[in-house]
C-alpha cells in the first residue's frame, strides 16, 4: 500500500478514535463567474481533502469506523469531448483507498444521524441540508453532531503528519522560487502588478495555485491591499505576501519586503530590522507548550523596544505593549495556523485557532489574534510581525489623544519612507523546538538586497 | 461630460426607449473558496458592468426613464485598516453618471414591479428573490418581465459602441502580447503549466485578468482542456487559447497552435493551412446581413474539401458537410458572440446566440453552433475553425461504421502528429466587411514558426 493511501487511512482510523457517529463531507463544486460555463477554478472543502486526499469535484465521502465510502457519478459518455478521457470512479477509488464506491444517488439511504460540515459553495450548501433532510448551520457555528465532528476534525488537523509536511515542503519550494524571482524582476518592474504576474507565473508554472489572494504593493500599509496598479518609485517598499498550493490544497504563506530601487534606505533599514528582530525572536522562543499568545506579545515587546530605541515610541517596552501602543504600528496577529488553508480550518471560525473556552479579546493588540493555545510538535504557524503606518489608525483623534505622549511624532516623521514591512515565515513545531519550513528564503536586509 | 459617462447615459436611454418598466440589477459579491474570508476574485455581473461601466462588489442599479440610481454601502470605519482608503458612494457616483445615489438599505422600497435578472452568485441570487419578493428564475430561463428585460439587453448589447469596441481591442492588445510570449518562451519550457504561467503572468502583468480558463495544451483534442500538467515533447503541437479581460470586464478570445520544436512538420502544416483556409474564407464572407450560420457551414466545407485533397476525407466536400462527416473533425460551432462575456450574454441561454424562433439543431455538425443571426454591424464575433483527432469520436464504432466510407483511415493514421489545431480571432462586423481586431498576431504557419 502507498504511503499516501497509508496515511489516508491512519487519518479516518483516527478520526473513528474520536467519534462514533457516520460522517459525511461533500467536496463542492465550482462557483460560475460571469455564465455558468464560465467558472472559477474548482477547490475541494478542505475537510473532505483531508480524508479523500485528492482534489474531486462533485464528490462525497462517508466515513465510519475508519472506512471511506465513495460517491460519486462517471463521467458523461459527452463529457470526454470536452474534457478528455477522466477516470472511474473505480479507478478514483484505487487510488485514494477507498472501500467501496457508488454513484451519488446511492448517498440518500446512507444519511440517517450522520454529522457533516457545511461547505463554502452554496449550491451544494443547500444540497447537504436537501439531503440529510434538516439544517446544517455556517460552518462557523456548527451545532450539535455537526460541532463534536468538528471538534473532532480540529483535533486531527491541528498537528500535522508526514505526508500532510511534505505537501507543505513543496509548496513552500514554489513560493520561495516565487519570491526570488520576484526580487530579481523588481529592477526592471514600473508597476506592482507586473512584479505580480512574473511571481504567480511562477506559481502556475509549476502547476499549482495561489492559497488566498497575493499581496504585493508598495501600500504594505493597506494590510489586505489587493489593487496591483500603483507604479513602482524609487525609495519604495515592495511587500509581496504571496504563497502557492499544492494540487492537493496544501498552502504556504510567505511575506518578504523589498526595496524597489534595491538597497533599503537608513530608516527602512531600521524598521526593517526591528521587525526581523520580533521574527527571529519569536521563532527562537517557540516550542512545544509555549503559548502562541506569548509569542505574539513577544513580537510586539520587541517592536516597542525597538521603536524605543529609535526614539518613535517613548517609555518601558512592557508598559507600552499593556497599553498597546504597538499595535498602533503593528495592529495584526503574530500569525495563524496553515495546513489545507491558508489560516487553517478559520471556516469553522475560532473553533481551531482558540483552545476551549478561551475568546478573542476586544483589546487594540490582540483582538486580531488567530491563534491562542499552546504550541504542539506537528503544528505549523506563520510568524509574521509587521510595521505599518496606517492613516485610519495614526490620524485617529482619540488614539492620537489616548498615546499622545507616548509617540514622539515628529521623530516617527522621519519615517515616511516606511509605510509597511512584513516579515513571514511558515514554522513546524517539533518536539524539541521548531524547524522553519520557508528556511531558504533569506530574510536579512542584506541578503535580500543581493537577491533584489 | 467625459465619452466615458456619455456612453453610459447613451446605454441607459436606449434601454428606456427599448422597455418601460423599471430595471434592478445586482452586481454580485465574489463568492468564497475554502474559508469565508478566502474568496475568489470578484467579477461583477455583466449586465450591472453594462449599465454601471465599474466593477463594484455589492452594489445595485435601479434604470428608469434612462435614469439610474445606485445603491451601495460606504466602507465601513473598520475595513479602512484592512482594504485601504476606498471611494465613497458619492464619488462613485460621479465616475459613474449616477442621477441619486443612496444606501443599500434604501432600495426595498423601489422595488416594485421591476424586472431583474438573475445573477451567478447564489448569495446574491438569494436576496433578489428576498427584496423583490417573488421568484426570479435562473438567467438562462428568464420569465414575463424579466424575460422582457433580458430581449431588451440582447437588443443592446449584440452591438457594440464605440466605448466597448476601445476596451475590446484594450483587451485584445494585451492577449496578443501573451500569445506572442508565450511562443517565445515555449523553446525553453517542458511542461504546459510553464507556458500557461507565462502567458497569464502577463496578462497580469498588465493588471488584467483571464476572461476564461486558460486552455495551454499539447492535447488539443480535448477542447476544454483545463489541464496543465503533460510534459512537451519536440513533434508536439501546443494549443492555447488564453484571452484578457480588461477591469472594466470586456473580453478577448483568442487560440494559436505553434509547433513545440519551432517547426511544423509536414503533416501538420498540411492540416494547418486547412483550418487557416476555414479561417481566411470565413473572416472574408462576413459582412451585415450574412447568416452567422452560413459562415458556420462555408468554413465546414473548406475543412471538408481540405481533407479530400489530403485524402483523408473521401467524395464531394458539399455532400460530406450535409452529412456530417467534417464534424468528424470539427465538431465545434465556428464561434459566438463576444462582449462583456467571452460567450457574450450566454448567462441568458441562447437568447441571444439565437434569433428568436431559430433553435439548436440536434445535427452533429451543427449542435455545438453557438450563434445563429444574421451579422450585424457593431457585432463582434469570434471565428474559431479546428481540426481535431478526438478519440471518443473517432472511436466509437456507431460513427466509424456510418463514416466508414467517407474516410481513409489508412490515410488518417498518416496525421497521427496532429491531434489538434484551433485558429481563432476576434472579429468586428463593420457597415462593409470586417475588421479583425486581433490582426496583430500572425496567422501564417510561417509567421508563427518565426515567432516561436
Amino acid at each position: 500500500m502507498s504511503l499516501f493511501i497509508t496515511t489516508l487511512k491512519q487519518r479516518r482510523q483516527k478520526l473513528a478514535q474520536l467519534i462514533d457517529i457516520p460522517v459525511i463531507l461533500w467536496s463542492g463544486k465550482a462557483p460560475s463567474r460571469n455564465f455558468r460555463a464560465n467558472r472559477y477554478p474548482f477547490r475541494a472543502s478542505s475537510h473532505f481533502l483531508y480524508f479523500a486526499g485528492i482534489s474531486l469535484e462533485n464528490a462525497v465521502i462517508r466515513l465510519e469506523n475508519g472506512q471511506l465510502e465513495l460517491f460519486i457519478d462517471d463521467p458523461a459518455p459527452e463529457s470526454t469531448l470536452w474534457h478528455g478521457e477522466t477516470p472511474t470512479r473505480d479507478a478514483i477509488a484505487a487510488i485514494i483507498g477507498a472501500d467501496r464506491a457508488y454513484p451519488l444517488e446511492e448517498l440518500l439511504p446512507k444519511t440517517a444521524h450522520a454529522a457533516t460540515i457545511g461547505v463554502q459553495d452554496l449550491a451544494t450548501y443547500q444540497q447537504q441540508q436537501n439531503i440529510l433532510n434538516r439544517p446544517i448551520f455556517p460552518s462557523n457555528a456548527p451545532k450539535e453532531i455537526d460541532l463534536t465532528l468538528a471538534q473532532a476534525i480540529v483535533t486531527l488537523r491541528l498537528t500535522h503528519d508526514q505526508e500532510a509536511i511534505a505537501q507543505i515542503r513543496k509548496s513552500v519550494k514554489v513560493s520561495i522560487e516565487a519570491h526570488k524571482i520576484g526580487m530579481k524582476s523588481t529592477a526592471l518592474a514600473t508597476t506592482e502588478a507586473q512584479v505580480r504576474g512574473t511571481m504567480e507565473g511562477v506559481i502556475m508554472a509549476h502547476n499549482m495555485s495561489c492559497a488566498y489572494g497575493s499581496i504585493v504593493t508598495v501600500h504594505g500599509e493597506v494590510l489586505h491591499n489587493e489593487e496591483y496598479h500603483h507604479p513602482l518609485q524609487q525609495g519604495d517598499l515592495l511587500l509581496a505576501d504571496v504563497g502557492a498550493e499544492t494540487q492537493l490544497g496544501w498552502a504556504s504563506d510567505i511575506t518578504r519586503t523589498w526595496p524597489v530601487g534595491g538597497k533599503f534606505s537608513a530608516t527602512q533599514r531600521d524598521i526593517y530590522d526591528i521587525v526581523l528582530a520580533a521574527h527571529d525572536n519569536c521563532i527562537e522562543a517557540m516550542k512545544p507548550g509555549v503559548e502562541y499568545r506569548e509569542i505574539h506579545l513577544l513580537g510586539a515587546r520587541i517592536i516597542a523596544e525597538g521603536l524605543v530605541n529609535l526614539g518613535i515610541l517613548r517609555g518601558n517596552p512592557d508598559n507600552l505593549v499593556e497599553k498597546d501602543a504597538h499595535a498602533l504600528f503593528f495592529p495584526h496577529g503574530i500569525g495563524h495556523l496553515l495546513g489545507l488553508d491558508v489560516h487553517d480550518m478559520e471556516d469553522l471560525g475560532d473553533l481551531a485557532g482558540y483552545e476551549t473556552r478561551r475568546h478573542r479579546s476586544d483589546r487594540f493588540g490582540l483582538e486580531y489574534l488567530r491563534l491562542d493555545r499552546p504550541l504542539a510538535s506537528g503544528m505549523v504557524v506563520t510568524i509574521e510581525p509587521g510595521f505599518y503606518q496606517v492613516p485610519a489608525i495614526l490620524n485617529d483623534s482619540q488614539r492620537r489623544e489616548k498615546y499622545q505622549n507616548d509617540v514622539n511624532w515628529e521623530k516617527l516623521a522621519q519615517f515616511a519612507d516606511v509605510r509597511g514591512i512584513r516579515i513571514e515565515d511558515d514554522v513546524l513545531v517539533t518536539e524539541t523546538g521548531t524547524e522553519v519550513l520557508t528556511i531558504d528564503l533569506p530574510t536579512q536586509a542584506t541578503e535580500i538586497e543581493r537577491l533584489c
